[in-house]
């Protein structure tokens, strides 16, 4: 009488996932801690001190904001905070989500100008220096650093010090790379970078994370357009972190339980060892992806992010069948490309509790034994595991 | 060299509070469990699933609607859907949040009207009925059902037949008072309701629940300004409770877990159950401010919502210094007015997990011990508590 | 079609008995964490740290010892180790617990001796003082600190002074005492105390805590009786806590992670202060009970236990009766009476999370309007609040 | 200034042992429920449903009895019920853990009788039959199902049928079996079979589940030497998961809702689905031992339990290197042997939440590359990981 849910149906083993990721247990633990009022005493100064961590855990002087959703709202809020109507911007765009951030600048700006990249490929620092040089107009420069949906990371630091050196703000997507690989807000001269908890900090999908430069506050401020009394408003929340203040609208109290054991962690194991696993994680991945005969989507790998692996989907396979096949037969539910990379890649991430080199090895042999089973030939599962394990043991 | 957390500090012992309110024992569980991939089948086949119980919880034959933050999202997102630049909107307001939103409909719309009546008391229906005679241009009505700042419940289900015999859209704020009392979306001809599951559902605060009419999704369709691809869009979310469609973006994976929680425990205790304890709870509450020479903030005790009690702050007591009394002297938070009710009561949620009678000794002892220290004149706690258990025994 | 649990199958609102008690939420958070292999040297070196946290929460020098299984496993143990077959043993019995656990001693020792007094008053030092002369060939004393179905507690620190003057082992039952008040192991001259997580600190039952003295541990390995490579051994566990030793048996992983949160919590807090806010608790229930006309079971108050009240049964009141009624009605459960205080007294604790002052009114408020229906005369809730609440302020 | 746990002091990514294993995500979400008090009859209607459930899971007509103390207690407890001064006991070792068994036996026993075979090895139910012809005087036959040292498997039910032909009674630790193999109490003819959530259940470790047979009970209740009052009594909880009964001490809450956790999962995925995934996953890795040269402990592969694989450690590796590097390189934790079985050999456990095929390929990576370093030469991961593969595909 007993049911068995069907493979599909039933959750993943293995969640190797892009974000969401799964969680560390200690977040998910926090999460369940009773929920207080929000204008408790006890709430507004631990919800100063919850921010006060997350500042060290992003090395900043300033105190970050928090908004309440997961990070696109701190996109979406970025963009309508800082794009003035009388304001000409320039969009970065080496993929999918950096072209996407296009839309949401355009109609709030003067002007729109953009770069755009072949999506397997990345910003060229000077070609934005070239622009820049060619558009002494343009105020606001966005980027997207590990456009997701192709697992290259666009070279930020080079381009913020281009962006200062023109004066432009530089407003950065960088949710699924912080965290994972290290943000220098200083040296990469970010005036608004845009992060999440929910992807290499481990914690659940429910926040947006911003640092904001004081060039970036006084621009907001100056700008008429930039919301206010909304969930789009920057502004609304730039004092809320402090015990004495009060919030915009009722914070989510639960997820700042589960970000603050996600910062805990992060802080208690070192930053720079996460950022070392990460990397030695995507680096596993890579060898045994290249063992298997199978090929990186990004042109080079040296421009391939390590928190993610794009690979060239092979010839002959339909991505959703692959990816229903991993989970059905393997338990392991890995990342599909988006809008223009859509059934050309497919993605395994490296964030956070998934980003061990051993993880690696549950990828390489699901997805080896799925291309095997789909084209009816065999993938040296073999040598891919043990290219793999060499990287792992280096 | 042990230190002790300040009792102001210190996590309060009762949390007595209009919202957030702590969470059922389930729910805190629930938001624990491991967070699936969103793409993953067997989250799409999870959350639609969510959705058909969210929609029987509701009593409501059309899908409902989750919005990825708290309700104020919901409620922001309503009014930029549904208001047209060509329409004239009325908003009803009998206390702050009423009020409030006008805030919102006032710039969206053409003409903006709105019927105001003092904050201890509710909107009349003939009121209604008689203005929309008179402006019969009026295509949107906008109201709150619990206000509560003030505590008080408008009677919306004469409101809606009003408002539905005009053939306006009739949007409904009902965040406080839905699973705390019925709400017959049917009967009180609710276009849009948006309502959360961190008040009587007993859930913590992030997200929105919206039902929508037919004829609102239809005027949404028609609104060329109603947002697309942003966090405030409806549309958006239209169909992303089926298993098959994809999510606009990552929904708030462990929220949609204890909102299950949430549900599941309201339909198995039953909502008329439920209803009945919060009105008994309120109604024992009210004997005990009654019997301790308090008076309530509403005009009547008949227009208080069962799900909070609103008191009229005493002579020459600062709210401020009586809740962190409260607090501080007995581990009891409660909730201060706000902007214009602020410092001219105090309120007393009953809601979800504390909307039991005997949650009302607590916050009845606080009080009245709290005001006795502050004013020097005993307050009769004893008569207050016996009032209350008399209410209870019945 | 929704169906409602009886009110008596339904959780109570309030656990507000002498054991178990619900748990800080801190302790019930720990309990979910990823469980270790008991041989990971990770969790060796955890059992080893919490080991030497719970030393400090006991104040003692010496390595407590952790048994795996609730106090009644610790305390028959004790017995087993501790009693040869030619010793003379005495046993104190002021109530059910400490006369029951003369069943252990009895069948062990050679000869068995005891000292009973009346159940609602406590052993007399003086008196142990001129057994002891008169039998100085006793080896070993026992006692019950706090014997919970009387709610009295013995004066252990004398007793302990005489019976060291003496040269007997001192065996002290403080399971329901310890982290409600003060036990100074060393002033107390106490050779071996059992105690557990599951009353004053806040934790589930399923462990025993030791305290051995090098008097204790010379007579267990001396005693050729004690047990070894059994459930019963505490020689077994001697040197278990080392992160360099094996178990005996697998350790209840998640129940030491909860026992460690509730350490962590006594700590922070302060025992100081934990204690304090123990006695102030039973303070106000008390002034709450004579202020209604109940009185207390104990022959005087001042050898009621700060960590639960125990009050008469009126006449012609059935304990059974009015213990479901004051769920039933209010959703509060209290303690009966055990064996021979069964029907002649209910008890309420005052442990962990329930030894706040509020937490007094919600007894005095179920138990009096219960008695008030069953005895269909009014007891006076309101002077019994009056009472408690003035004690709360002081 | 932050700090990095040694990866040996940092716990396992994956703990692939024989127990404790990490439990079931619904278990340690159930871990952390409220804790009831034990005589709340909410709690002992509660306790009496999760009993039935268990008779359910476990096939039994009777009800099962579970004891407060991780299975040991189960086991020691049966020695101490069952064996009478009088009797005459066969115990059958085939392993540490079933020679283990019979010192609990002997000191209880008139007569002690033995089969022993060696420890790579199983009974012969032959073997059995003929020594229970020569001594019919023989009442008690107790045996190690899976003989968790040495990963092999008794065929209990040709042995049962046997000792029922003898009329002796037949006494089965079954602790690391059941719930990973079918166990089919009366085919088997066990009269009293010890078990425990910890193992393939997915629970952690605390509590002793058995099924005691009419027969035995009476053997119990007939035996004076049968303990009483004792933790070590089965007869003191025959009744009491009865919801009118009281429970001879408390039980340990938080672990019976671990408990019922385990076993909704079990039941809703189905005994026959569970046993099969046990039984592919240590095909799996069998298939992958072999490919990589290594050698199963067990004389042949159809001994080897489905719930664990005993892999033969290669001359000049020394256990604890192997084990350490394997967590300290890779973060894989496995068994060692024990006694007489210690660095003789290495155990992967199959249990319940790690007997999913995939996770072999994590144990034969680790080991192949451990092995490969300590002893400087390629052990074949590669062919390991494919025959694996293979196998998880068909």
């Amino acid at each position: 009488m007993t049911q068995k849910l069907s493979a599909a149906q039933a959750p993943a083993l293995f969640t190797l996932t892009t974000g969401p990721v799964n969680c560390y247990p200690e977040v998910l633990s926090a999460l369940g801690k009773p929920v207080l009022y929000d204008y408790d005493p006890a709430f507004m100064a631990y919800y100063e001190n919850v921010t006060r961590k997350l500042a060290k855990a992003l090395s900043s002087n300033d105190m970050p904001i928090v908004l309440q959703g997961e990070p696109v709202l701190g996109l979406e809020a970025a963009a309508h905070s800082l794009v003035a109507p009388e304001d000409a911007v320039l969009n970065l765009a080496s993929g999918v989500y950096g072209a996407g951030y296009g839309e949401w600048l355009k109609p709030r700006a003067k002007d729109f100008h953009e770069i755009r990249v072949a999506y397997n490929d990345v910003i060229d620092p000077e070609a934005v220096d070239a622009f820049l040089s060619a558009h002494p107009e343009i105020t606001l420069v966005a980027v997207c650093h590990h456009d997701t949906p192709s697992g290259t990371i666009n070279p930020i630091q080079d381009i913020g010090q281009v962006v200062r050196k023109h004066g432009a703000l530089f407003v950065v997507d960088s949710v699924s790379a912080w965290a994972g690989v290290e943000v220098d807000i200083d040296a990469c001269c970010i005036d608004l970078l845009v992060t999440g908890p929910n992807k290499c900090l481990g914690c659940p999908p429910a926040l947006s994370i911003l640092t904001v430069s004081d060039r970036a506050w006084d621009k907001m401020a100056a700008n008429r357009a930039a919301p206010r009394a909304s969930i789009l408003s920057i502004l609304d929340w730039k004092d809320a972190w402090k015990a004495t203040e009060p919030f915009p609208f009722t914070p989510s109290v639960s997820e700042i339980y589960g970000l603050e054991a996600g910062i805990d962690r992060y802080l208690a194991e070192g930053p720079e060892n996460v950022w070392a696993r990460h990397a030695k994680t995507a680096k596993a991945m890579r060898a045994g992806i290249k063992a298997m005969g199978l090929d990186l989507w990004a042109v080079s790998e040296n421009i391939a992010s390590p928190t993610c692996t794009s690979i060239k989907l092979p010839d002959g396979v339909d991505e959703t069948d692959l990816r229903s096949l991993m989970k059905e037969a393997y338990g392991v539910v890995i990342s599909s490309g988006r809008a223009e990379t859509f059934n050309k890649l497919v993605r395994v991430g490296h964030m956070g509790p998934t980003a061990y080199p051993l993880y690696t090895i549950l990828a390489l042999t699901a997805l080896g034994g799925a291309l095997g089973q789909l084209l009816d030939k065999p993938f040296d599962i073999g040598s891919a595991v043990t290219a793999a394990e060499t990287v792992m043991r280096s």
